[in-house]
Protein backbone atom coordinates (compact mmCIF):
# COMPACT_ATOMS: atom_id res chain seq x y z
CA UNK A 1 0.00 0.00 0.00
CA UNK A 2 1.52 3.50 -0.99
CA UNK A 3 1.36 6.65 0.49
CA UNK A 4 -1.53 7.61 -2.33
CA UNK A 5 -3.48 4.68 -1.94
CA UNK A 6 -3.40 5.56 1.94
CA UNK A 7 -4.57 9.00 1.56
CA UNK A 8 -7.86 7.98 -0.28
CA UNK A 9 -9.22 5.55 2.10
CA UNK A 10 -12.24 6.71 3.93
CA UNK A 11 -12.36 6.84 7.89
CA UNK A 12 -12.47 4.09 9.73
CA UNK A 13 -8.74 3.16 8.24
CA UNK A 14 -7.47 2.37 11.47
CA UNK A 15 -9.84 0.08 12.70
CA UNK A 16 -9.96 -1.88 9.16
CA UNK A 17 -6.39 -2.41 9.18
CA UNK A 18 -6.49 -3.17 12.96
CA UNK A 19 -8.67 -6.50 11.91
CA UNK A 20 -7.31 -6.85 8.52
CA UNK A 21 -3.47 -7.12 10.71
CA UNK A 22 -5.25 -9.47 13.85
CA UNK A 23 -7.11 -11.85 11.39
CA UNK A 24 -3.55 -11.72 9.28
CA UNK A 25 -1.66 -12.93 12.42
CA UNK A 26 -4.17 -15.64 13.26
CA UNK A 27 -4.70 -17.10 10.40
CA UNK A 28 -0.24 -17.44 10.15
CA UNK A 29 -0.45 -18.79 13.04
CA UNK A 30 -2.99 -21.76 12.01
CA UNK A 31 -1.49 -22.42 8.59
CA UNK A 32 2.12 -22.09 9.91
CA UNK A 33 2.56 -22.61 13.91
CA UNK A 34 3.39 -19.75 16.20
CA UNK A 35 6.02 -17.86 15.51
CA UNK A 36 7.07 -19.41 11.65
CA UNK A 37 6.65 -15.82 10.30
CA UNK A 38 8.09 -12.53 10.22
CA UNK A 39 6.27 -9.05 10.15
CA UNK A 40 6.73 -8.48 6.27
CA UNK A 41 4.76 -11.78 5.99
CA UNK A 42 2.07 -10.82 7.86
CA UNK A 43 2.27 -6.96 5.92
CA UNK A 44 1.77 -9.17 2.91
CA UNK A 45 -1.07 -11.02 3.75
CA UNK A 46 -3.04 -8.10 5.52
CA UNK A 47 -2.39 -5.90 2.52
CA UNK A 48 -0.32 -3.15 4.29
CA UNK A 49 3.15 -1.85 4.75
CA UNK A 50 5.55 -3.26 6.93
CA UNK A 51 5.99 0.27 8.15
CA UNK A 52 2.53 0.65 8.92
CA UNK A 53 3.07 -2.37 10.91
CA UNK A 54 5.98 -1.31 12.59
CA UNK A 55 4.58 2.50 13.03
CA UNK A 56 1.77 1.17 15.39
CA UNK A 57 2.87 -1.75 17.11
CA UNK A 58 6.78 -1.41 17.29
CA UNK A 59 7.29 -4.81 16.86
CA UNK A 60 6.50 -8.67 15.94
CA UNK A 61 6.13 -9.10 19.72
CA UNK A 62 4.13 -6.61 20.34
CA UNK A 63 1.54 -7.23 17.44
CA UNK A 64 1.22 -10.74 19.18
CA UNK A 65 0.55 -9.76 21.95
CA UNK A 66 -2.03 -7.04 21.00
CA UNK A 67 -3.77 -10.07 19.43
CA UNK A 68 -3.45 -12.36 21.90
CA UNK A 69 -5.11 -9.75 24.30
CA UNK A 70 -7.81 -8.73 21.96
CA UNK A 71 -8.99 -12.46 21.48
CA UNK A 72 -8.58 -13.40 24.64
CA UNK A 73 -10.83 -10.42 25.97
CA UNK A 74 -13.37 -10.96 23.34
CA UNK A 75 -15.08 -14.41 24.95
CA UNK A 76 -18.10 -14.95 25.80
CA UNK A 77 -19.69 -13.90 28.95
CA UNK A 78 -20.26 -16.35 31.79
CA UNK A 79 -23.58 -18.34 32.07
CA UNK A 80 -26.34 -17.95 34.41
CA UNK A 81 -29.24 -20.98 33.90
CA UNK A 82 -30.23 -20.89 37.24
CA UNK A 83 -27.71 -24.22 38.83
CA UNK A 84 -24.20 -24.69 38.85
CA UNK A 85 -24.86 -27.83 36.52
CA UNK A 86 -25.82 -26.05 33.99
CA UNK A 87 -23.84 -23.00 34.16
CA UNK A 88 -20.56 -25.36 34.25
CA UNK A 89 -21.65 -27.23 31.27
CA UNK A 90 -22.64 -24.42 29.52
CA UNK A 91 -19.63 -22.42 29.63
CA UNK A 92 -17.38 -25.68 29.09
CA UNK A 93 -19.26 -26.13 26.49
CA UNK A 94 -18.57 -22.36 25.01
CA UNK A 95 -14.98 -22.76 25.49
CA UNK A 96 -14.51 -26.01 23.81
CA UNK A 97 -16.42 -24.51 20.89
CA UNK A 98 -13.96 -21.13 21.32
CA UNK A 99 -10.68 -23.39 21.23
CA UNK A 100 -11.86 -25.97 18.87
CA UNK A 101 -13.37 -23.31 16.07
CA UNK A 102 -11.33 -22.15 13.22
CA UNK A 103 -8.99 -19.18 14.86
CA UNK A 104 -9.27 -21.66 18.58
CA UNK A 105 -6.25 -23.02 18.23
CA UNK A 106 -4.28 -20.55 17.06
CA UNK A 107 -5.69 -17.94 20.00
CA UNK A 108 -5.00 -20.64 22.77
CA UNK A 109 -1.35 -20.79 21.33
CA UNK A 110 -0.95 -16.97 21.58
CA UNK A 111 -2.69 -17.23 25.03
CA UNK A 112 0.25 -19.55 25.75
CA UNK A 113 2.67 -17.57 24.10
CA UNK A 114 1.99 -14.63 25.61
CA UNK A 115 3.01 -15.79 29.26
CA UNK A 116 6.41 -16.79 27.73
CA UNK A 117 7.03 -13.22 25.90
CA UNK A 118 8.79 -11.02 29.34
CA UNK A 119 7.40 -9.54 31.75
CA UNK A 120 4.47 -7.14 29.83
CA UNK A 121 3.33 -10.58 28.39
CA UNK A 122 3.34 -11.90 31.97
CA UNK A 123 1.53 -9.19 33.28
CA UNK A 124 -1.10 -9.02 30.55
CA UNK A 125 -1.58 -12.32 30.87
CA UNK A 126 -2.11 -12.23 34.39
CA UNK A 127 -4.54 -9.17 34.64
CA UNK A 128 -6.88 -11.59 31.99
CA UNK A 129 -6.89 -14.65 34.08
CA UNK A 130 -7.66 -12.41 37.74
CA UNK A 131 -10.50 -10.74 35.01
CA UNK A 132 -11.70 -14.22 33.80
CA UNK A 133 -10.99 -15.95 37.85
CA UNK A 134 -13.13 -12.89 39.22
CA UNK A 135 -16.15 -14.03 36.62
CA UNK A 136 -15.75 -17.12 37.52
CA UNK A 137 -16.24 -16.79 41.30
CA UNK A 138 -19.08 -14.38 40.67
CA UNK A 139 -20.46 -17.77 38.83
CA UNK A 140 -19.63 -19.57 41.80
CA UNK A 141 -21.23 -17.67 44.34
CA UNK A 142 -24.63 -17.33 43.09
CA UNK A 143 -24.15 -21.02 43.03
CA UNK A 144 -23.45 -21.10 46.98
CA UNK A 145 -25.75 -18.19 47.09
CA UNK A 146 -28.87 -21.03 45.84
CA UNK A 147 -27.39 -23.13 48.65
CA UNK A 148 -25.63 -25.18 46.42
CA UNK A 149 -22.24 -26.81 46.89
CA UNK A 150 -19.84 -25.02 44.68
CA UNK A 151 -16.01 -26.16 43.77
CA UNK A 152 -12.55 -23.52 44.35
CA UNK A 153 -12.33 -21.71 41.27
CA UNK A 154 -8.83 -22.97 40.82
CA UNK A 155 -10.14 -26.78 40.35
CA UNK A 156 -12.08 -25.44 37.65
CA UNK A 157 -9.10 -23.93 35.71
CA UNK A 158 -7.51 -27.61 36.80
CA UNK A 159 -10.08 -29.90 36.21
CA UNK A 160 -12.56 -28.91 33.69
CA UNK A 161 -10.10 -25.87 31.84
CA UNK A 162 -6.79 -27.44 31.62
CA UNK A 163 -8.10 -31.01 30.64
CA UNK A 164 -9.65 -29.12 27.35
CA UNK A 165 -6.44 -27.10 26.62
CA UNK A 166 -4.04 -29.28 26.66
CA UNK A 167 -6.11 -31.53 24.36
CA UNK A 168 -6.52 -28.61 21.91
CA UNK A 169 -2.94 -27.68 22.30
CA UNK A 170 -1.42 -31.24 21.87
CA UNK A 171 -3.90 -31.68 18.74
CA UNK A 172 -6.02 -34.45 20.44
CA UNK A 173 -9.67 -33.42 19.30
CA UNK A 174 -12.71 -33.03 18.90
CA UNK A 175 -13.49 -32.70 22.30
CA UNK A 176 -17.19 -34.22 22.41
CA UNK A 177 -20.18 -33.33 24.44
CA UNK A 178 -19.83 -36.35 26.40
CA UNK A 179 -16.09 -35.48 27.16
CA UNK A 180 -17.14 -31.94 28.27
CA UNK A 181 -20.29 -32.89 30.53
CA UNK A 182 -17.84 -35.73 31.87
CA UNK A 183 -15.44 -33.33 33.27
CA UNK A 184 -18.40 -31.10 34.87
CA UNK A 185 -19.97 -34.11 36.62
CA UNK A 186 -16.74 -35.16 37.80
CA UNK A 187 -15.69 -32.18 39.68
CA UNK A 188 -19.48 -31.70 40.97
CA UNK B 1 33.24 -20.49 11.90
CA UNK B 2 34.74 -20.62 8.56
CA UNK B 3 35.99 -23.85 6.90
CA UNK B 4 39.31 -23.89 8.06
CA UNK B 5 38.33 -23.78 11.86
CA UNK B 6 36.06 -26.22 10.84
CA UNK B 7 38.84 -28.32 9.29
CA UNK B 8 41.06 -28.20 12.68
CA UNK B 9 38.56 -29.58 14.99
CA UNK B 10 38.82 -33.25 16.37
CA UNK B 11 35.89 -36.00 16.42
CA UNK B 12 32.94 -35.76 17.62
CA UNK B 13 32.45 -31.87 16.80
CA UNK B 14 28.88 -32.85 14.99
CA UNK B 15 27.30 -33.87 18.54
CA UNK B 16 29.13 -31.19 19.69
CA UNK B 17 27.53 -28.99 17.61
CA UNK B 18 24.10 -30.41 17.71
CA UNK B 19 24.43 -29.89 21.81
CA UNK B 20 25.42 -26.47 21.26
CA UNK B 21 22.78 -25.89 18.99
CA UNK B 22 20.21 -27.08 21.18
CA UNK B 23 20.96 -25.45 23.80
CA UNK B 24 20.95 -22.03 22.38
CA UNK B 25 17.27 -22.90 20.78
CA UNK B 26 16.12 -23.43 24.62
CA UNK B 27 18.24 -20.48 25.99
CA UNK B 28 16.30 -18.22 23.37
CA UNK B 29 12.87 -20.04 24.15
CA UNK B 30 13.78 -19.31 27.72
CA UNK B 31 15.00 -15.54 27.09
CA UNK B 32 13.17 -14.27 24.74
CA UNK B 33 9.99 -16.53 24.33
CA UNK B 34 9.00 -19.29 21.39
CA UNK B 35 8.98 -17.84 18.19
CA UNK B 36 11.31 -14.64 18.90
CA UNK B 37 14.80 -15.43 17.23
CA UNK B 38 16.02 -16.71 14.11
CA UNK B 39 18.27 -19.12 12.88
CA UNK B 40 21.11 -15.88 12.35
CA UNK B 41 20.60 -15.67 16.37
CA UNK B 42 20.45 -19.64 17.16
CA UNK B 43 23.98 -19.40 14.87
CA UNK B 44 25.70 -16.63 16.96
CA UNK B 45 24.24 -18.23 20.30
CA UNK B 46 25.85 -21.44 19.56
CA UNK B 47 29.02 -20.04 17.81
CA UNK B 48 28.33 -21.92 14.60
CA UNK B 49 27.57 -20.55 11.09
CA UNK B 50 24.10 -20.09 9.99
CA UNK B 51 24.95 -22.33 6.96
CA UNK B 52 25.99 -25.41 9.64
CA UNK B 53 22.64 -24.59 11.05
CA UNK B 54 20.57 -24.54 7.33
CA UNK B 55 22.63 -27.26 6.25
CA UNK B 56 21.37 -30.06 9.14
CA UNK B 57 18.38 -29.04 9.85
CA UNK B 58 16.89 -27.18 6.62
CA UNK B 59 15.15 -24.66 8.47
CA UNK B 60 14.16 -23.03 11.80
CA UNK B 61 11.15 -24.95 12.25
CA UNK B 62 12.61 -28.18 11.21
CA UNK B 63 15.28 -27.28 14.59
CA UNK B 64 12.53 -26.39 16.83
CA UNK B 65 11.13 -29.97 16.08
CA UNK B 66 14.42 -32.21 16.53
CA UNK B 67 14.79 -30.07 19.96
CA UNK B 68 11.71 -30.65 21.06
CA UNK B 69 11.65 -34.63 20.46
CA UNK B 70 15.27 -34.83 21.70
CA UNK B 71 14.06 -33.22 24.79
CA UNK B 72 10.81 -34.74 25.09
CA UNK B 73 12.35 -38.06 24.23
CA UNK B 74 14.74 -37.97 27.32
CA UNK B 75 12.19 -37.41 30.32
CA UNK B 76 12.69 -39.85 33.17
CA UNK B 77 11.45 -43.43 33.18
CA UNK B 78 8.47 -44.09 34.95
CA UNK B 79 8.90 -45.10 38.83
CA UNK B 80 7.74 -48.50 40.80
CA UNK B 81 7.13 -48.11 43.97
CA UNK B 82 5.55 -50.69 44.65
CA UNK B 83 2.00 -48.52 45.23
CA UNK B 84 -0.25 -46.65 42.90
CA UNK B 85 -0.28 -44.09 44.68
CA UNK B 86 3.58 -44.22 45.33
CA UNK B 87 4.14 -44.25 41.73
CA UNK B 88 1.45 -41.60 41.08
CA UNK B 89 3.13 -39.21 43.17
CA UNK B 90 6.87 -40.18 42.31
CA UNK B 91 5.95 -39.42 38.87
CA UNK B 92 3.81 -36.75 39.18
CA UNK B 93 6.64 -34.87 41.57
CA UNK B 94 9.00 -35.33 39.02
CA UNK B 95 7.33 -33.94 35.86
CA UNK B 96 6.90 -31.00 37.99
CA UNK B 97 10.45 -30.88 38.35
CA UNK B 98 11.07 -30.97 34.93
CA UNK B 99 8.45 -28.70 33.69
CA UNK B 100 9.93 -26.06 36.32
CA UNK B 101 12.96 -26.73 35.77
CA UNK B 102 15.58 -23.79 33.93
CA UNK B 103 14.59 -25.25 30.48
CA UNK B 104 11.05 -26.52 31.52
CA UNK B 105 8.81 -23.82 30.01
CA UNK B 106 10.99 -23.70 26.70
CA UNK B 107 10.54 -27.69 26.79
CA UNK B 108 6.83 -27.42 27.33
CA UNK B 109 6.19 -24.33 24.86
CA UNK B 110 8.64 -26.52 22.22
CA UNK B 111 6.02 -29.59 22.86
CA UNK B 112 2.94 -27.49 22.30
CA UNK B 113 4.68 -25.45 19.30
CA UNK B 114 4.93 -28.96 17.97
CA UNK B 115 1.31 -29.96 17.56
CA UNK B 116 0.82 -26.69 15.86
CA UNK B 117 4.13 -26.90 12.99
CA UNK B 118 1.89 -29.03 10.03
CA UNK B 119 1.38 -32.30 9.96
CA UNK B 120 5.48 -33.68 10.39
CA UNK B 121 4.99 -32.19 13.77
CA UNK B 122 1.93 -33.44 14.73
CA UNK B 123 2.77 -37.15 13.80
CA UNK B 124 5.95 -36.83 15.87
CA UNK B 125 4.04 -35.31 18.83
CA UNK B 126 1.59 -37.82 18.50
CA UNK B 127 4.08 -40.75 18.67
CA UNK B 128 5.87 -39.41 21.76
CA UNK B 129 2.69 -39.05 23.33
CA UNK B 130 1.44 -42.65 22.36
CA UNK B 131 4.94 -44.09 23.71
CA UNK B 132 4.93 -42.40 26.88
CA UNK B 133 1.04 -43.35 27.23
CA UNK B 134 2.17 -46.81 26.65
CA UNK B 135 4.95 -46.36 29.71
CA UNK B 136 1.96 -44.90 31.96
CA UNK B 137 -0.51 -47.81 31.08
CA UNK B 138 1.95 -50.43 32.15
CA UNK B 139 2.21 -48.39 35.37
CA UNK B 140 -1.62 -48.86 35.88
CA UNK B 141 -1.63 -52.38 34.52
CA UNK B 142 1.12 -53.37 37.50
CA UNK B 143 -1.62 -51.77 39.88
CA UNK B 144 -4.03 -53.15 39.10
CA UNK B 145 -2.11 -56.81 38.95
CA UNK B 146 -1.14 -56.08 42.02
CA UNK B 147 -5.32 -55.84 43.31
CA UNK B 148 -4.95 -51.93 43.39
CA UNK B 149 -8.09 -50.19 41.64
CA UNK B 150 -6.27 -48.04 38.84
CA UNK B 151 -7.60 -44.64 36.96
CA UNK B 152 -7.93 -44.75 33.30
CA UNK B 153 -4.85 -43.02 31.15
CA UNK B 154 -6.66 -40.46 29.94
CA UNK B 155 -7.80 -38.89 33.98
CA UNK B 156 -3.95 -39.43 34.59
CA UNK B 157 -3.38 -36.78 31.33
CA UNK B 158 -6.47 -34.56 32.08
CA UNK B 159 -6.41 -34.42 36.21
CA UNK B 160 -2.47 -34.67 37.37
CA UNK B 161 -0.69 -33.63 34.01
CA UNK B 162 -2.99 -31.14 31.93
CA UNK B 163 -3.08 -28.98 35.38
CA UNK B 164 0.48 -28.61 36.15
CA UNK B 165 1.68 -27.89 32.52
CA UNK B 166 -1.21 -25.20 31.99
CA UNK B 167 -0.08 -23.57 35.12
CA UNK B 168 3.29 -23.50 33.83
CA UNK B 169 2.60 -22.34 30.84
CA UNK B 170 0.10 -19.59 31.98
CA UNK B 171 3.65 -18.81 34.32
CA UNK B 172 1.31 -19.80 37.39
CA UNK B 173 4.35 -21.46 39.72
CA UNK B 174 5.89 -22.40 41.71
CA UNK B 175 3.62 -26.37 42.26
CA UNK B 176 3.71 -27.19 45.42
CA UNK B 177 4.51 -30.51 46.74
CA UNK B 178 1.37 -30.33 48.89
CA UNK B 179 -0.73 -29.03 45.02
CA UNK B 180 0.83 -32.28 43.27
CA UNK B 181 -0.12 -34.33 46.05
CA UNK B 182 -3.70 -33.18 46.19
CA UNK B 183 -3.97 -33.83 42.53
CA UNK B 184 -3.15 -37.39 43.17
CA UNK B 185 -5.20 -38.04 45.69
CA UNK B 186 -8.39 -36.08 44.27
CA UNK B 187 -7.92 -38.79 41.26
CA UNK B 188 -6.97 -41.98 43.25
Amino acid sequence: MNERQRARRPGGRSARVGAQVHQAVTDLISERGYGNFTVGEVAARAGVADSSIYRRWGSLENLLTDVALTRLNAQSPMPDTGSLAGDLRTYAAQVAREITGPDGPAVLHLAVALSSSGQQGLEAGADLRAERTRQLQSMLDRARDRGEPAPDVFDVLDHILAPMYIRVLFGMVPLTPDYIDGLVDRLL
